[in-house]
């Protein structure tokens, strides 16, 4: 089989222009198969500001009312997208930018919750494997907005670390599938304001204790659970590290790498 | 040679939901492969309106300066780009939205003017029309909004009536291809007020009768250039007429129907 990169940079990145063209860089001297999905980070609630829409957060979440359903859709899927998509190009990487809804490329539903009305944010259902295996092979490299839809016409705001996992696992099939979470920081620390407390390798079984010593950091425990979940689901690898560092850290020479 | 449908749907529609559903209805029921090029209208004014960004027009071309760039990347490749796709998914049609960055499917240069700096304005130089083949062959139906990129790493904001007509002459060496531009009004009018003066065709010598005369309108002038440019081209036909009657101006039962 062969080998898919799919590399998430997180929003910390994409808010920085010179982070992000290093990045860029990063990617397109990547050999091989990739797929690039990105987060939006401040740039929506920057604009929110600008246009007036105040904005509500629980737990990291963003409560998306139909307002802030268009602006995360311009600013993701407009702005940033066809942004990196234009950097890219200009690298010499054939990109190209998409949304879940582009090709039924991610169906999602509306997320329920008992007491919390999120709005329009999506929960991953399918991933259109057949779509991207196409694409992939016609040596096109993705690049994928957290915007998602359901089918029946509503776009949907959808967390762009989940879209990763999802789209890893369900090309796990077709591919030796290697999974990275690209963000600012070096990768797991045991304290957040040292780099040097590292861990080069962490399993599930060390994760669960840090976990029940609250030593892991909030913002790290739904990425942890998301590399879980691809490894249990035929994920070959999955790092966590600095975006820019992206070779060394997919070889291992950096960053954190998640074993079962 | 399998007939391809390129259609051009102007800012007023898409401007109007109502409107805009009903010519995704139609251009579902099309049969065969088809594009849509979409344009932005007022929504990219608003927008710019609500972030206290000042517009300026010039012989109606936006002056586009990097603030406005972004804005209308997001409010057409974004913002509308997407929510057509979705609807379009919704009603069974299998649409993917793309921008000229996207798979470098269309690159231009910045517009160079002796007197006017237009800002970051685009004019078309190639069409990736292996791309396009690749894609409607598989049954995919593109809806492209009017950014385009200069390849080296710079969105354009370019005119979605010579997107359409730059992709319909690219793509009639492998298609028979059909170019609509729909819009709000019956098509060609002797009478703007007065439906009834609609001529049913038009040819060039017609045309250059009526521009001499001072007859058609400032905003109907570059739809006709494009569209004799299209048929000199190598389109099979050319039309102008109500979007929503999409398929009575294709068969030629509304509309205007435009020769050399």
């Amino acid at each position: 089989m062969e080998t898919l990169y799919v590399i998430k940079i997180g929003g910390n990145i994409v808010d920085n222009p010179a982070l992000l063209q290093e990045c860029l860089v990063a990617f397109a001297q990547l050999k091989g198969q990739a797929i690039l999905v990105h987060g939006g980070g401040k740039l929506a609630t920057e604009m929110a500001n600008k246009m007036g829409v105040a904005q509500t957060m629980i737990e990291g979440r963003r409560i998306t009312d139909l307002e802030t359903l268009n602006i995360v859709t311009m600013v993701y899927a407009g702005s940033i997208n066809k942004n990196i998509v234009a950097q890219l190009q200009s690298l010499g990487v054939q990109a190209m930018g998409l949304s879940g809804a582009d090709g039924n490329l991610i169906q999602a539903h509306k997320r329920v919750h008992p007491s919390i009305d999120y709005g329009f944010v999506g929960e991953v259902d399918t991933i259109n494997t057949a779509l991207i295996q196409v694409l992939v092979k016609s040596q096109m490299r993705l690049v994928i907005a957290p915007i998602t839809h359901d089918g029946k016409g509503q776009l949907l705001n959808t967390n762009a670390d989940t879209i990763a996992q999802s789209i890893a696992v369900a090309m796990a099939e077709h591919f030796k599938v290697h999974l990275m979470y690209g963000f600012e920081k070096e990768g797991v620390l045991l304290d957040l304001n040292n780099p040097s407390t590292l861990f080069a390798k962490i399993d599930s079984q060390q994760y669960n204790q840090l976990k029940e010593d609250k030593i892991i950091f909030e913002g790290m425990l739904p990425k942890m659970e998301n590399a879980f979940e691809a490894l249990r689901g035929g994920v070959q690898s999955v790092m966590i590290g600095k975006a820019e560092k992206m070779m060394d850290v997919i070889n291992g020479k950096a960053g954190t790498t998640i074993n079962l």
